[in-house]
């Protein structure tokens, strides 16, 4: 098959059968297809669409491409999580120790990249010598250990991905749902667990802002899961505000301790709880996911989370007197106070704004080659549908200096709308998709 | 603008404005807009639609990446004639010094390209002597005093469109009557003419294959033209058969010889008389077509248009005695007759076939480095609407070899359609197209 073929039969409407596709993504891998015909491809399959069978081969072809993590010595039930992405998001620093307390083995691979705040390896850089870099053994004895690692890809896993990825960014082809899908679902199947449990968030601060299009997502992941052989589900999330208080680096490892202490409540803990209850029922750790949610809930109580979290830390070098001591982590200088100036009830947040103020204060990345502030970000303190009085707080901003924090406040209040009547918080997860979780 | 903004604005309909066009094609011809963002672009294009005025800014942003002819030297009418391409289909080495012979300065810069015989350049390497490497100022001396110069291209004209053809061609996107028209005019406005005369070819030996896709593109060449400040129309001229009946390279200047001298009438001898009095009209040479078709005869009639063809050789190095004598072309070492084996009336010839059987034989190129055997061809003797006895000639087959020669007349034949009821020939020319020329 010639690669100008299978872009004319993509621009024509045709489906793809799947040797042809497979052809030529591993051509692409390989740099026998071009980046230009790759990107007119990629133009046509956004303009005409792709199939779920397209889906599903595109998906294994870029599986293909590359490594795949071999999770066979474990003992399992092994299990991944993916988040699309939101502001305040940290959950894996609770959910991996807390399924791993609940006999589950969490392999998660995690990356830096870009962002409001860094991603999950930098959160893990805020405690003092943890290492994020682990060999491929290394990796599988410490979770035979202790049931879960967090930690950067060595492998080469789905090359092809990463190619496509850069070449939509630049080529106008990001936003389409077979694209996402068999990008999030590629890395997942390569990285070799069980289970996969997908949270797709939906809102203002979410890169879907729209229900529909993340129930579409949705449902198409858990199908590439499926058809990949993994037990797969996923719940639609809220991100109409920031999930967690925290949006920052060391200021989410701090807010994760406190939940894992079971210390702090509110829409991160639950949202941490019910997705570990969701994963146990998608590894049989549990007979339902409500059955796993108690069970969590159980494991924060208990303290055995924080444990399990604490062993973690100490066993990638990390130092475990955090768990006790969170003074320990990085420290912003200065906490700047973000008063609400007539007050109400907070009726909406623009989710977004508030991650780009805390990319304002240093907390993130715009380019590859940015350093990250390891210790500012924003505590953001209110929900939707609270009832804040004329100066009181919303947010604490921790920063270097007062200019930087107070441009932050400012931010922040811009972001926020009230309202004088009641209004009704939003739903923490919207749906719950996946035959294997009862979903639909 | 950036690169990415216009290929999403062109992927989501919207009208790109003039300035963001010609700046992502100026960019494109910088190497400052990558190939795959003019890949992404073109599929989006492709399969959205350029509107009139997208293509008017993407032909004048084409022709300002590179150099323009600069005809101001010339004392004018300046005229240029362009062939959309078909089989059989030479008429430059008619019409240039026809035109020439009504008043006309034609400056016409040719190709050799890929194709079932060579390009005109090729053609004109037949004549023993010949050069098609003009200066630019050899170029016009010679179009000022014998009123025509055929040549290669040497100025670098259009580059945009030299990447943006290559890049089509491995992307899917070829077959876009905009992109075809932009590429077609883009050349025809940066050589100069002030009158540019189309010969738009439909049927089954031509790349337009469906007479309604012909006329939009003929219409949209001739927008292009209008909006470029040049005198245009075109001709929608029939391909269902080839146009000359000597297909291959010094077989072709055989038979334009022979319809210089009035001795050859015919099919091609009238198309050339046609395409001249429409160039005539279009620069004020003639009152109207009518008119310059008579005087196109006319010089035909009278010698001066042989004699004309004969200055030109002569000026470009070329032998002119092939004008008394054209067996100083090259000859292939045998003939081969092809011979009706039923016979019959011609219903339908598969143009594009007899195309292939001389490719076959050698008179073509598939790739650039391959060699043309000049002396190779196909002299195919019989029209639609002829009637043929069995064992009557349809075709002298001019090859190196028995066996080739053989298989191109098994080509040949399988290429024919006969019918035992009168069958009418197809019109020569279907329609004509442009204000200028009375045309709808």
């Amino acid at each position: 098959v010639r690669a100008v073929d299978v872009i004319a039969a993509k621009r024509d409407g045709e489906e793809i059968p799947d040797g042809a596709l497979r052809e030529f993504v591993l051509g692409y891998a390989r740099d026998e297809v071009a980046d230009y015909q790759m990107a007119a491809f990629l133009m046509a399959g956004f303009l005409n669409g792709f199939s779920h069978a397209e889906a599903v081969a595109l998906t294994a072809a870029m599986v293909a491409s590359g490594d795949e993590l071999d999770l066979s010595a474990l003992s399992g039930p092994t299990v991944d999580k993916h988040s699309t992405g939101g502001v305040g998001d940290g959950t894996t620093l609770v959910v991996a120790p807390l399924a791993a307390e609940l006999g589950m083995q969490v392999v998660k691979l995690s990356g830096r990249g870009l962002g409001h705040t860094g991603g999950t390896l930098d959160k893990l850089d805020a405690i003092p010598g943890m290492r994020t870099e682990l060999s491929g053994d290394e990796l599988i004895a410490q979770v035979e250990a202790i049931g879960l690692a967090v930690c950067a890809q060595t492998a080469d896993l789905v090359p092809a991905d990463k190619a496509m990825y850069a070449l939509r960014d630049v080529t106008a082809t990001v936003d389409n749902v077979a694209l996402i899908a068999s990008s999030v679902m590629s890395k997942k199947l390569a990285g070799g667990a069980q289970a996969i449990l997908l949270d797709v968030k939906v809102g203002s601060g979410a890169f879907m802002k729209d229900p529909a299009h993340a129930r579409e997502l949705a449902e198409l992941c858990v199908g590439l899961g499926e058809a990949g052989g993994r037990a797969t589900g996923a719940l639609i999330t809220d991100m109409d505000q920031p999930l967690a208080d925290a949006v920052g680096n060391a200021t989410e490892v701090r807010e994760a301790i406190e939940v894992l202490r079971g210390e702090r409540e509110g829409r991160f803990s639950d949202l941490c709880v019910s997705l570990v209850g969701h994963m146990a029922a998608l590894t049989g750790r549990a007979a339902d996911a409500e059955d796993g949610i108690t069970r969590a809930r159980g494991a924060l109580g208990s303290g055995a989370a924080l444990e399990r979290f604490r062993r973690f830390v100490e066993a990638q070098g990390g130092d475990p007197r955090i768990v006790e001591d969170p003074g320990l982590l990085p420290q912003a200088p200065l906490t700047h106070e973000v008063r609400a100036e007539d007050g109400g009830r907070l009726a909406a947040v623009d989710a977004e704004a508030i991650g780009r103020a805390a990319a304002g204060v240093g907390a993130g990345r715009r380019r590859k080659e940015d350093e990250i502030d390891l210790a500012v970000g924003i505590d953001f303190l209110a929900s939707i549908g609270d009832e804040v009085e004329a100066g009181g707080i919303v947010a604490r901003v921790l920063a270097n200096d007062d200019a930087t924090a107070e441009a932050a406040g400012r931010e922040i209040l811009a972001a926020l709308e009230w309202s004088q009547a009641p209004v009704d918080p939003p739903p923490l997860v919207h749906a719950v998709i996946g035959e294997r979780l009862g979903g639909t």
